[in-house]
């Protein structure tokens, strides 16, 4: 399979064609359109279980074959969902169970979506036959694509019998015996011994090794599932690619675990443009949301859903301003999609989503605003459809892990407010993205480190899975390694390090930790750098040194003169230990000398893909000014102008350039 | 029917006699007071089910043979309650059914008061029993002046099998078919299309269709108990008028269909005085409410409660200050009350309402601040009892549309904080307020504007039962009609209008709307006025011209050079559209412009009532200090004071006059 | 008995061996560690029930056995807890009846700790079955110190039928019959009257008597838990000494009831040290706490858990900075504890606390900063022991009633926001405190209060229990006697009194109170003392006298020239009444006037303990700067520093020093 699905970077839309099956004019015109927006794909058949399957066992397929057909004719691709999604009214009134049991044991009753019990039996069976009528019917149709399997499953919980049950079986699996699960839960504290199975009871919260492994169950259990439903596709169609669509991390799923069973990722990116003044900073958090999904299989990824104008869930979401939906659709390009597609294709005429963002308004002409911008985007994509299927080559890793933050979560600590484990990562990742500098984003499953020059792990609380092995193999072989306070606390069932933290990491890091500093606004503390003094906040650690020498002090507050930044020698490579939550600014300067290289300027990013010898350069100003940035691609061609270009170039507020080298 | 109930301002008080029984002294000590207080009628029985049905079917009417008789002995009225506002414990107990299940499908327990479900045959059977005990037995008595039925009726939701069924029933009559029920409620969004009425649960809080219902269904329901228990007053008694009070809108009750029903108008006005340093902004928000209630029957209506002093159920309750009771009393009365009533008239000695504010506090003297206030709006309202009866003459209607509050409530936008219909309908009301023009507040139920010269209409987002045609016929008619931002959107089944908004009010505008803008405050936005530049917020719009003309444009942000405000002639009137949300002096100048009058001083309210020949004039300062007014009324006689006034006044702080022209 | 437990004072943790019996390493270390930590005492056996009886009635005791022994063996004495601070998993499992039911009436699950249903026969049972074992087996242990029974008992409720049966037996007890419980409680309100008990359901949340009742009877059911479960001890073991832990008022319990139960008081004190930038305002509070503990046998308590350094169920926890352990040890021991615990020992390593602070810590060295800081208090309460069993001598008593506050809390003011019962109590507190006043804390129960020269009593919203009686002979024989705002307003079931407030004090006061003024931060009020103004706010009532006289008057505002604060004579002694809640600093006067005392400086505190002829003075510093203060103690030794020292003295920023006279 080569690494993109069409030799041009997909356009398109989720398209609810059945709502509107009493309007043969509105059908009309959305082909109409299509064509107009410059759209080669659609995703059809999401929550569309009702039309389907109107009474149970009886089926109509007769207006999605009608779907299918007239997007082929019009020369669009389908990307086909399973419908389980929403479930129709009939399945829950006549089989209960198929709906969640929430912790007060109280069944849902029948209402939104993503809401069915992921063990229940009958709702895998009514999945499976589903899907396998599916399958069959188009398993030859040429507009068939790409599998949609479901939408956007989460984490929500659910207490029923058969979960409860299933779960019991999962622990077995794990611990073997009663004694080992007591022993690995610490189950003596507060007097939660349990003698048997079947007292294990998921609404217990109150210990902490059960919440973490009732979250690892809930995850594992969505994967199940989604495996469940997808078996009639790929025995049907194995040749036909399967995705579902990942949203926002954290939603409390491991998508990591589900990426070796997906063909392409995919997810649903909502930004909140404009909400703030530096509008650059939701550029650095979306910038890292790609990079997460676009490492998971280090392929190109899609982006399945995305606004091209508001959202109607938020307290307040802005209209895309200006030339925001250009730059914020390249910048999903540039971070590695090969796709740009939105939710919606034409906004409802009913129900709760029927004020969201989609291309085609109430109002339905080609002459708005957010209309005209789709347009533009399609026709940008057209210029640079040679980017399908190119990579990043970067020598980077930022690792978060999901895992890590449920547990952090849970954890009680001295400070409990501002815990911030994926902000932290973020924080990190943002000093390279000032610098142009691409990363990778990686969890601690994974086994191998040693393709990259720097790893940054911001508090790595919970060391799980082998990840200080990883760590230590990276580093002898001559990796830079990274690692911040809040490191080295607890083993994988939340158990902490006999001995103290960092754990499994002091040789590598040669220092101890004494105790952890809690800061408010009352305890001011500092760190020097340069002869400077920056404020530190929230965190910080009492550290003592093994091997490690001190290359950065605290200032001022209890930690005074105690070492604040360290650093390691370890096999080839080498450690830096940070033991508090520092200023931006002074994160900026660490990372800034690591890799010798300066900030572009306040708002600019530039990401970079590669093909063969190809290397395709985004440039991209999240200011609502107009911004000077150097570069160096004298002579080159730009891609959407077709200009070529002097060194030094002007990108006009929320602007955006596309260089072929 | 004469217009008012009695040739003179009733003054009086919620009055819980059964709760002294056993303190004869505090009897005896009351109808003293009660003289002292210039007090002409009392409010009796509410709340006193437990006392009249103290076991199943034994009755007790002893006590209330006494009160009636001694109020009459005493020349004071009785507004007799119905008791269904509280159900006694043994109801509950014996026939849970009348305690309403919550969303969760949990019975409540026996509790607090205004609980009992609407639906409930038993509930009805005992109500009925009750009222036609009370209705046979004081038909003749001298004192029974009118009946005040159950207390302060709310929507809170009752879903036992009683009500769900009901409200298939109501849905059955609404819709005929379920198919077309599905379409009203565009179903097919996340896959809720019903197959059968009985799938129909109102739990579910996704389909926009069935929450609007739901409401509607819960309003209509409190209505038709109303008719239930209200029926053997209506047999046995057809010549006492009947009431029940409402409350301060909106607590998700249609008023509007309950005004039919009722022969007087009544509510309960709990304003927050001085909790801000504008007081006159209460003063607004409380004149639209009065106002509200006397446009529903176009009549006098009646204050049945308010507070003396404080209320005890707010974070923090001011005492009334100086002469505002005295001035928020007249207010009422310039607004179309005949009555000024108080809950309570003496202070419990036990239960939640203990420290509410009462004519007769728990030191229960006549020497109090609190019990002289009540004396002296007692002895004023003798003063101005010729305007009994009289109505006011307002050539201007504010439409404020209940089932349009709800709809926004439910609706999802791209900006979902301050969406504030209510207070948008009075910021406009306000305009008026301040320039000492009396206005109408009308429904979208209303069949005819054509009486007024002018119509405001804010955020007409639903467009339901012919208000657009109801509009244009006002506006061929030589009215002007201004509309906002926000309408248009959707009809009666909160179902969008094709083509987009403001929907069936397009020719009327001469508009159309293409999209919204939504601001924060880091998207700024003005409109241009006469040359200087205003702040808008929140919402606005961008419109595009059919036949309209631009009278105002956008002067900065997105919008810039956009229309802001547009003119259409249509017919022989016009309508205005205005595209934002703006500051309230722009607001104020739009109207004065269109009034071509100026505004009071800050704080000046004047509201007229008219009989005949006759006109009253009161004049209001809702300042905390003396303030100057000029008047055109050289010569005229004050009756508070009876003294003449030139035309130039000064008013203390929180004075009142009112002169007779 | 003597006043104290060993001619020592106490020092040591609760030590949860337990956890750790798969670790013998980690024991071995433990008890190295104890000597090093200068320990005599740990706590143990809390919550391990699930240890002890594994399944039910397997009994093992092995575990405990060699803990006992080991701990005799060091020299250390152990206060043995009964388990029933947490029950076992199969106990919940197979007798669901020991979980409490909440106020939806749902039994909850399994889970957490401390909420075992106070009235479960099987509860019950299963605690004195386990307890007998325990005092039988140790009854002649001779590391057996004292009974730790249970831990922390809360007032959370329980619905169960066994609960609401044993409530409606403790009202019949109450109210003999079901009409005098109708008008205690006010039950005409609301229509709320019962005819049989069994109608009477705790969930109703309208009733104010049912709800102080339903308040009262949890606390009393707790008490008779806690005498059931501690049964087995006392016939054992008469000649051991029991506690139970209490915690930081309120937490719903009437601790005073408990005293005369338990032999010696013992707390849980977790103040938030380090929080605000004025530190000694937490140490006002905590010294309040010791006070109020100490007072309630008038003997030495125990400080039974604190933390070495953080906790970690706050949002923030700051780290005990410099001396502050030592300092905020010695301020418990100043206020009259004869012990300084820990929770815990040593960290655990699993479960929801295992971040909290403790003496060994994770890491497990000697060489931590929280360890040293433990050894040296260990040092320091070595050099003090001679302080064991002295008592305070104070002439002023605070009163503050637990019963009152619940009664506050429940009632519905003007004004419901900051009503701040606790605080105010402290604020006139903290005027002692600043002069280095020791005061003992009283409550209503109180029979006698003529052994002291000041009674000051705050906000006594609810006179119960005869306390207007005790207060009235107080100051007949000559004491002086400070009452304020909010008081006689309500009697013991929560009903009004008739005539109104200060009711039956009006006599001793000399004044009625006409009604409240409410004040918000647009109503401002000052107070005039010796010519200068002085803010007032949130509450405040207009006085009127009827033998009292004006000393200080209202300055401006609606009560302006109102009195403000009035004195009366009565018998030998005299009252007064503060009509407002006054700025810090006009308390700080007020009371400087009365005792004609200066105060210490800022941050200092000054407390004693008595003893025959001796007499420990407590110089404490909570300044995070060097303070001197000036005192009478020419020649005097320090405990602590053995130094001679000056009348004025340096103390270092959280520094302390004890001299003996």
């Amino acid at each position: 399979m080569t690494n993109y699905l069409l030799p041009k970077i997909l356009h398109g839309a989720d398209y609810n064609y059945e709502q509107w099956l009493d309007y043969p004019e509105v059908h009309n015109e959305d082909f109409e359109l299509m064509k107009k927006a410059n759209c080669n794909v659609m995703s059809i058949g999401i929550f569309s279980w009702s039309k389907l399957e109107p009474k149970e066992g009886e089926f109509d397929f007769d207006w999605l074959d009608k779907l299918m057909d007239r997007l082929h004719e019009n020369g669009l691709k389908a990307i086909l969902a399973t419908p389980t999604g929403s479930k129709p009214v009939w399945m829950s009134k006549k089989y209960p169970e198929v709906c969640r049991v929430d912790v007060n044991g109280k069944r849902e009753p029948h209402g939104t979506r993503h809401n069915h019990c992921r063990t229940s039996p009958k709702f895998r069976e009514k999945s499976v036959i589903i899907n396998n009528l599916l399958a069959n019917r188009y398993k030859n149709h040429p507009a068939l694509l790409m599998w949609h399997v479901s939408n956007e499953y989460n984490s929500c919980e659910c207490y029923c019998n058969h979960c409860i049950s299933a779960f019991r079986d999962w622990l077995r699996k794990r611990y073997v015996s009663i004694e080992n699960l007591n022993k690995a839960w610490w189950t003596t504290f507060w007097s939660h011994t349990f003698s048997d199975w079947d007292e294990i009871d998921p609404v217990d919260k109150s210990v902490h090794g059960l919440m973490i492994d009732w979250q690892r169950f809930t995850s594992d259990q969505t994967l199940d599932f989604f495996l469940t439903e997808s078996a009639p596709l790929r025995n049907i169609t194995p040749q036909i690619p399967i995705t579902t669509n990942f949203m926002k991390p954290d939603v409390g799923l491991d998508y990591w675990a589900f990426a070796p069973y997906v063909d392409i990722i995919s997810w649903d990116s909502y930004p909140t443009w404009h909400r703030e003044e530096k509008n650059w900073e939701e550029a650095v958090k979306t910038g890292f949301y790609h990079d997460l999904f676009r490492s998971m299989k280090e392929k190109p990824f899609m982006l399945m859903e995305s606004s091209p104008n508001v959202t109607n869930w938020q307290g307040v979401s802005i209209p895309k301003r200006d030339n925001m939906h250009l730059l914020s659709s390249l910048q999903a390009i540039a971070h590695g999609s090969d796709t740009v597609q939105y939710f919606q294709w034409r906004q409802s005429r009913g129900g709760e989503e029927k004020f969201h963002g989609a291309v085609v308004t109430h109002g339905g002409t080609e002459n708005g605003r957010v209309f005209k911008g789709v347009k533009q985007v399609g026709e940008a994509l057209n210029k640079i459809n040679s980017v399908c299927g190119s990579s990043s080559r970067t020598e980077v890793a930022i690792m978060y892990d999901f895992q890590n933050e449920w547990a952090i979560a849970h954890s009680q600590f001295a400070r409990n407010e501002e815990k911030n484990y994926q902000k932290t990562c973020i924080s990190h990742y943002e000093s390279f993205w000032k610098m142009g500098i691409g990363c990778d984003i990686k969890d601690f499953s994974c086994k191998d480190l040693t393709k990259y020059k720097i790893v940054v792990a911001p508090m790595v609380y919970m060391v799980r899975d082998g990840i200080d092995e990883v760590f230590k193999e990276f580093v002898k072989k001559g990796g830079i390694l990274v690692i911040t306070y809040l490191s080295g606390y607890v083993d994988e069932s939340d158990l902490c390090f006999l001995g103290g933290s960092p754990g499994p990491l002091k040789e590598l890091l040669g220092i101890t930790v004494e105790d952890s500093e809690i800061l408010n606004d009352f305890n001011k503390q500092s760190l020097i750098w340069n002869g400077e003094n920056y404020n530190t906040s929230h965190f910080s650690e009492r550290v003592h040194l093994t091997t490690a020498k001190v290359i950065a002090k605290f200032g001022d507050g209890v930690l005074n003169e105690l070492p604040g930044i360290t650093e390691n020698e370890y096999g080839l490579g080498k450690t830096f230990f940070i033991a508090s939550r520092n200023d931006q600014n002074l994160t900026d300067l660490f990372y800034g000398k690591l890799c010798n290289k300066n900030k572009l300027p306040e708002g600019i990013s530039i990401v970079e893909r590669f093909s063969g010898e190809n290397r395709y350069i985004f440039v991209m100003n999240f200011n609502s000014e107009s911004t000077e940035v150097n570069l160096e691609i004298d002579g080159l061609s730009e891609l959407l102008t077709e200009k070529k270009e002097k060194n030094k170039i002007t990108l006009e507020p929320f602007g955006v350039r596309v260089f072929k080298q």
